[in-house]
């Protein structure tokens, strides 16, 4: 009965039932889907700072105030606990399960950040007429490392990930205007054209998701990347940390357009 | 010798050597000037998270590390306990003296945040050509407490402060077009030409600053204000707070433009 147009409570309610596990694109389409951060209070002004210096890779929609599981901006009533479909639970950065209820790991001190994601301006591509190549391929969004640091705070650093969509020379610059406006949803690209000027040696080898086609004289394009802020929680090695599964997002009660200029 | 083009590097330098301790505004013209306010770390996580769900009012430029006085990224170098002209003390929410110099009461577990400041789209604003009443009268900003709340942390809460100033009908537009980029600055206006639809009664008694005059059909338009991160603070009464002293402000390496879309 999931479509493009069924409601994010109802999502979210399907999630806390245990009736829906699986990835997310394609779900409430127009609505912000946001990826999902749990540290513990100790390393919230850290990664807070962290955010704030790294806008364009970690906007910030909402963060929950210390113990609280309902994400009061974006989606009151919400319970970020049971509300995504999967989520991946790190202890000392180190990958120790995936589970789809994280009640059993809560506790007071957990701060949840929920950070802006690419799926946001991608619509936004779409309704322009852009090519989204992993869409058209019904493949994830390749993703790679680069060479280009964030600014670190003590304990968080981490190299910028970026996401990539090949576009035809004709719609790249249709595409900085488009995705430019969605500042809280990574904005505009922040490398077009050369991948090994930022590090990126072989674009058939992505570090996260899939290899997609690029076409005769179609041109990389780059934005920042949500997954920025696992490798940098990854680096720091914090006692627990919770994610979102890649793909498996919160979509929350805002409508793509609020994360506008 | 000072004028506006003296570099803010010399304007820091004869703030540290104790050589300079009056206003900022028009020095150094064309950089940006930052509001400033130091907390102890544990209220560093819920200062930083007011101004990140309120970034009109509060637009952050850099925090420092815990117990560091340079602010990294806006002005390598600077000194913040030195380099301002002068500062507030408060303590426990009540204001104690003012000095121009907070060396003495710097700690290693104080936080300082940087913060935007509406010089900045004033001289975007000149720039275009429109008026900007209370540098035309020489006076300082009318501001006024709103009744619109900002969103509240669980421990700070603050109405909204706004900055006001009159325009003639044909130019109402364009300053909101020219405000708008500055969203590192306040941004574009929060309200056109209804006072008492914010909670002003008297446009001729501003809650700080001067008075201005508005000329027979001109239109008062509102801007979020820094002070709002003040109120917030002398709400929250913290055990030691440390502020820029009104006007004299923190002059970074940034220019205006890098506070723009």
């Amino acid at each position: 009965m999931l479509n493009v147009s069924t409601h994010p409570l109802e999502i979210r309610q399907l999630c806390r039932n245990g009736k829906l596990d699986t990835p997310t694109p394609g779900l409430a389409l127009g609505f912000v889907q946001a990826n999902l951060v749990v540290l513990p209070y100790s390393l919230a002004f850290e990664f807070l700072l962290f955010c704030q210096r790294n806008p364009k890779p970690c906007p910030i929609l909402d963060v929950t105030e210390v113990g609280d599981f309902e994400p009061k901006i974006i989606a009151p009533g919400a319970d970020i606990r049971t509300d995504l479909p999967r989520y991946k639970i790190f202890r000392h950065g180190e990958f120790i399960e995936e589970t789809t209820d994280i009640k059993p790991f809560w506790r007071s001190d957990l701060v949840a950040f929920l950070i802006g994601c690419s799926f946001s301006f991608e619509n936004a591509m779409l309704n322009s007429g852009l090519s989204v190549r992993h869409i058209e391929e019904n493949k994830n969004v390749p993703m790679y490392k680069t060479n280009i640091q964030c600014i670190p705070t003590q304990t968080f650093s981490s190299p910028l990930v970026v996401s990539m969509r090949p576009l035809p020379a004709n719609q790249v610059v249709r595409a900085v205007e488009v995705t430019s406006r969605y500042y809280k949803a990574h904005g505009s690209p922040v490398h077009i054209g050369n991948p090994e000027a930022i590090g990126i040696s072989n674009l058939e080898k992505p570090d996260y998701g899939d290899a997609v086609t690029i076409n005769h004289g179609e041109i990389p394009v780059f934005w920042a990347c949500g997954v920025t802020t696992q490798t940098a929680i990854l680096q720091a090695k914090p006692e627990l940390a919770i994610t979102h599964s890649p793909g498996h997002m919160f979509i929350s009660d805002l409508q793509d357009e609020s994360l506008t200029f």
